[in-house]
């Protein structure tokens, strides 16, 4: 129903991206593509949608924009624990300019070429700007990362500093901020890094796992109902990233524990499995924080050194 | 970076659409889908973009939008020759109206019930009025029939009558139309018809298949391109749909040959297999129709039985 004959210059961009796979039967300029999974392998498929005005800002730079949409979706085969393959692009956009998909496509392969993925197809159409990625992975049978499979007594872990990305867009009209502050700020909420590197001892012992898009007691409160149980964290102990402690505070953890976008992992591991875990992690130069315990008691409490013990409203929590 | 709160509701219908496949391990509901695909299958994936406005119009019945977006979807799986099976749909929408996610998710029923498709996923954003599905299929290893491999002296089948669709959408804002008529021509854009039905048929004997969803002159362009070769059509034989002869008579050659929509099948076969390809449709039920042949020179070419013979424009075609 409209004449795409322009938008025939996304295929030189996307073309050109590199195919490392050799499960990639056929890639991007057929019906669909066709694809090998391994025997003892299965399938992991997670989709991310992202609106301008919603999840980016128009003006970004498009590198910055593909950059984002690529790695929430590799992000989501982290928090399986699965390794990141084939890409699925759909990208709508109000008219196809050339310097547009350059910097886009380079977007793309900044995120593509160091986890040797491929993009194997998709769709673009003329509309308002918005971009769907459908990500696969592959995990060994049986190994994949639930969120439904946490047991009580659980130790609950994160894989790095929280907060930042939400107060960068807090600060986003902010132009009183020094600007490294602000830099650094902004390269966490814009570049956000996939945990992948957990990914080898998530498989070994990790009982559950999500990543942190929405924020910790939100993302923490899926495991928590899908797996029938509850959560105690240790507040003092999440860690809370240093700029989001000098600007806010007391108002810090709120930050931690609510702000999204962080895409780091918060996942369970079993009492008998901590040194085992801690072990390997330190071996691969990986370091993850514990920050409280999983519980039968249904919903999120936080306990404080002091010992005072409150419940956590989901997404909202209200101060000591 | 919004609060989707509302947007939970959409689970509701989603979760709710039936799971009959056993190769499910994960659905809705984790970071992502976990999926098996058994020994000696290859997989299919494909994606599609429907934009309010572009591909379809915000007024549509709901059921209708995601009817179209869904179907379009399996097209693809069948111009590969393959078994439609799992869904990840992405939807965007300005407000989750309980109304409109009641039909929507009925519309998707109504395709993924017959075919015994589960919906395994997506991605739910507020913003403009979208729809991204990626579909994926399976098929027996190295039968995925591919665009590339049409072979000098195959004959050119379509699997249906052509132009239907493209004459709904030319008559979209004409009123004066028997409603009789106006239904049919709709019912045509608004409910296509996926031809899984020939799946069997093609992976015995077709050497390249596309679905037409730009039109036959530029989806055979795409075959002929990608494989090297060119196409001789005989136009009186091309199928050219009753009410488009009625209505459009010496231009309705026109709407056949560069209407997009009407997701019917255009596949070469050998000739030396065309008898029993005629039989095994046959003893199916089905029709297809033979409209040319491939040949060694690039481009589309058109003969009339006076032996008449021009070049065909891609996308656009002149009159003898």
């Amino acid at each position: 129903m409209i004449d795409m004959g322009e938008f025939e210059l996304i295929d030189v961009y996307f073309n050109a991206l590199p195919n490392p796979r050799h499960d990639v039967i056929l890639g991007i300029g057929d019906d669909a593509a066709c694809l090998e999974v391994p025997p003892g392998m299965q399938l992991l498929v997670s989709t991310d949608t992202l609106v301008a005005g919603v999840h980016f800002l128009a003006h970004w730079d498009p590198f910055d924009i593909a950059y984002k949409a690529v790695m929430v979706n590799v992000s989501d085969i982290a928090a399986m624990a699965g390794d990141p393959c084939w890409l699925s692009l759909s990208l709508t956009l109000p008219e196809a300019s050339e310097s547009f998909l350059a910097r886009f496509s380079q977007g793309i392969r900044a995120v593509i070429e160091p986890f040797g993925m491929t993009l194997i197809g998709g769709d673009t159409t003329r509309g308002p700007l918005s971009i769907t990625i459908t990500i696969h992975g592959l995990i060994p049978s049986t190994q994949a990362l639930r969120r439904a499979t946490a047991k009580v007594g659980d130790r609950i872990y994160v894989t790095g500093e929280l907060g930042a990305a939400a107060l960068a867009v807090h600060y986003l009209d902010h132009q009183n901020l020094p600007t490294d502050d602000k830099a650094v700020l902004m390269d966490k909420l814009i570049h956000p890094r996939a945990r992948i590197d957990f990914v080898k001892a998530l498989r070994q012992y990790a009982t559950a796992g999500i990543d942190l898009s929405d924020g910790l007691s939100s993302d923490l409160s899926h495991i928590c109902e899908a797996s029938g149980v509850g959560a105690c964290l240790w507040l003092e102990k999440i860690p809370v990233h240093p700029l989001v402690q000098n600007y806010k505070g007391d108002q810090a953890i709120d930050f931690a524990l609510n702000g999204g976008d962080d895409y780091e992992l918060c996942v369970t591991v079993p009492l008998r499995h901590e040194d085992a875990w801690l072990a390997q992690l330190a071996s691969a130069d990986l370091k993850a924080y514990p920050i409280g315990v999983i519980e039968a008691q249904p919903g999120l409490r936080g306990i404080l050194n002091s010992g005072i013990r409150r419940d956590l409203p989901k997404g909202g929590y209200r101060h000591f």
